[in-house]
């Protein structure tokens, strides 16, 4: 892979030329949200880029659609699909490489710079697609298994249907918020006393406020009502991928969930990271997920082994006085099942995906001590402290705590990562 | 209430001008969809009656606001709030009114009534919000119960937070269709033999298709991410209601729904009726719902009593050979829990309810054999057949049934009703 013109891109930078992920920016002299990638610290503004013409005139498949970068959401262009997202991408690195052979197009336009390579600081990302509906999965093997231990046992921790099917729930969409957007520490019924009977809840703020380490997938193509997508078409109808932080009020949901599963402990807030990271960005890094040994109906099987991607996950919590500890390392192969599974079982009887639809893998966990993708693990059901620096503990939360999540892939220089899914706690407000 | 000018409005109508309801049209002369009110077996076009300025004349609230009703969904319409729907409604009415004392406005203006009021037959209805997310709640207690019992017994019946909270789940947005859409039989994976073990799932088309009778609740007001809405003010966030049959795969959903609730067994179409009522059209209409015994949490504590709907509810199944059978009616009082305890409740952790968000009621079911709101309570859990004229069957749906609900309020002249419900099954698509 070459390097850019670029100034300053390290080679620790998630955003190297090898990635080129799209994002919604506005800056303060052009309030109006519009389309962006990402490279080094500074971001290229695509609708800038596509008024001089030259965007449009390098990547013929772009003809007729020169307005998608005007949108506030990225999912005019998603629509589009992967031929063009593929096409965009590779157009954009050859203009951002220092050997590219269309200098005129950025690297010698000096006014056009200016305008659209914007610096760190002076731009602001925002939500990158309107989102109609998310879906949250339970692909996360290990974390299935840990928490299932912990509320039925070794012998029933997992339910009969998991390697069966990807298990999952319909989502909230509506509290999907950037990396950045300050997270409320949720109000809800929870049981004081778990073990008093009969059963009395009280209203109060969640006292075991926790995380989930999950990879999310954007739909690009969507589906009609009443027609399914095969396994082998589904690559198809992805548009890229973003981290994703689900928030999670245990008590609330330990307490709501049965009989029709998670609710307001989970549709308070779910963080995800800003910029989109193209389908094909990812495709370098593809290796074998977690083996389900259970044999698969056919709607399932995929041809090809490497169904997941190695991307390295950590999750950074830092105290309200500042110090920073990575409480978790693991890798995002942790899935039993990929996003094509989870796409041709969801469309199964039906149901439409739709442009902009978001798919969460799941908490992803490995199998160590310091690799799971929750709180909940780490502290073994809230039994046990989690070590942090400044001889500090937690079990879960506490107000004043951010908790950032980053992915990343690629040898130094060739970064393919995530950039920041960044959420601070803010104190609960009672009425 | 005054009878209307307009032509042909049967007593039995559910169109009465006691009710105007709202919804989307397009007509074959003009294929924009846009905004109308049901009068009778008309639809009054507000397109064309507000682009003859008489109706934000006499609204004054519309004022600045004219084209909520050029648009394609009742969104920016429902965002102006309860005051103002409540003049738009007055004013039509007063228009529509037999003795009316605006006479230029429509009833002597025979070339804007050409133009505006369109009889049934030349005008299609469409899905009247754009629906951001979609939440159904399981409020309808003999339903709970009765599940409930073949699940668990009845001793288990209801899970200990059943009287506490309103257990609801989220649901799935991108499948909600419009009265007369056609419904395909979804295939899933199913247990053809659920005493075997281990379990061996099958992908097959649904056998135990199902219906669920609800009602359905549209948002008007949003409110902010981390703010809740308290249950007296939770009316004022209502825009109105419709009908709704939650299509339910009961083999589907047994299989998949443990942990984490139904997902495949639901997501494939749920039918609206295509009117909304607005919350003043039901007001008169109130009545206790079913009593709850348990103390409540006080953001649930209602200050009124009567915070049910008597809305006399139907169920018709038509067979491929046309015959007809009534095999349910209840009412809608058969809640145990209101639209504002269900909106406090969704929103006490600081989710965001949007503008065309919908809620559902969850099933409602009286306690006769006859008063059910699904197949599965009718049948016994598969167990009885269903008797229908021409000496035919049912325990679930064949392909080639119809079913239409029926949702209607007050005395003959006077009628709040919601219209149509209505889809017909089609063949499983197998791949």
């Amino acid at each position: 892979m070459a390097s850019t013109w670029v100034p300053g891109v390290t080679g620790d930078s998630p955003f190297s030329l090898a990635n080129i992920p799209f994002g919604i920016i506005t800056t303060q002299f052009d309030p109006a949200p519009r389309a962006a990638i990402a490279i080094g610290s500074y971001a290229l503004d695509l609708k800038a880029l596509s008024d001089s013409k030259d965007l449009t005139k390098l990547a013929s498949s772009l003809k007729g659609h020169d307005s998608v970068f005007s949108q506030p959401t990225l999912n005019a262009f998603a629509a589009l699909g992967r031929p063009v997202h593929r096409e965009v991408r590779k157009v954009i690195q050859e203009i951002l490489s220092a050997e590219t052979s269309h200098p005129d197009v950025l690297k010698n336009d000096k006014e056009l710079q200016e305008k659209a390579l914007i610096p760190q600081g002076k731009f602001k990302t925002h939500l990158p697609m309107s989102i109609g509906d998310y879906t949250d999965f339970y692909a996360g093997y290990h974390h299935a298994y840990a928490v299932g231990v912990m509320f039925r046992g070794p012998a029933n921790a997992l339910q009969p249907n998991y390697t069966h099917l990807p298990v999952g729930y319909h989502g909230r969409s509506s509290s999907i918020v950037v990396s950045g957007t300050p997270i409320r520490r949720p109000v809800g019924q929870i049981l004081l006393d778990s073990t008093a009977e009969p059963k009395q809840p009280s209203t109060a703020p969640s006292r075991r406020l926790d995380i989930e380490l999950e990879l999310g997938c954007f739909i690009a193509k969507p589906n009609e009502l009443g027609t399914s997508i095969s396994i082998e078409d589904a690559e198809e109808h992805i548009f890229g991928y973003v981290m994703l932080n689900d928030w999670s009020a245990r008590d609330i949901q330990t307490w709501e969930y049965v009989p029709l599963g998670p609710f307001n402990g989970k549709n308070f807030a779910s963080t995800i990271s800003p910029w989109v990271v193209l389908a094909d960005a990812l495709e370098p890094f593809r290796t074998k997920g977690i083996e389900n040994k259970t044999p698969l109906q056919d709607y399932l099987k995929e041809s090809k082994a490497d169904t997941a991607f190695d991307i390295e996950l950590e999750i950074d919590l830092t105290t309200s006085e500042g110090d920073t500890t990575t409480i978790s390392t693991t890798s995002s192969k942790n899935l039993m099942w990929s996003f094509p599974q989870m796409i041709a079982h969801h469309s199964l009887g039906g149901c439409p995906m739709r442009t902009g639809d978001l798919l969460g893998s799941g908490t992803i966990s490995g199998t160590g001590a310091r690799e799971r993708g929750s709180l909940l693990e780490m502290s073994e059901g809230g039994k046990k402290d989690i070590m942090l620096h400044g001889m500090d503990v937690r079990r879960f939360l506490k107000d004043g705590d951010t908790v950032g999540i980053r992915g990343v892939c690629g040898k130094p220089g060739e970064r393919v990562g995530f950039g920041d899914c960044v959420g601070r706690i803010y104190s609960a407000v009672q009425n």
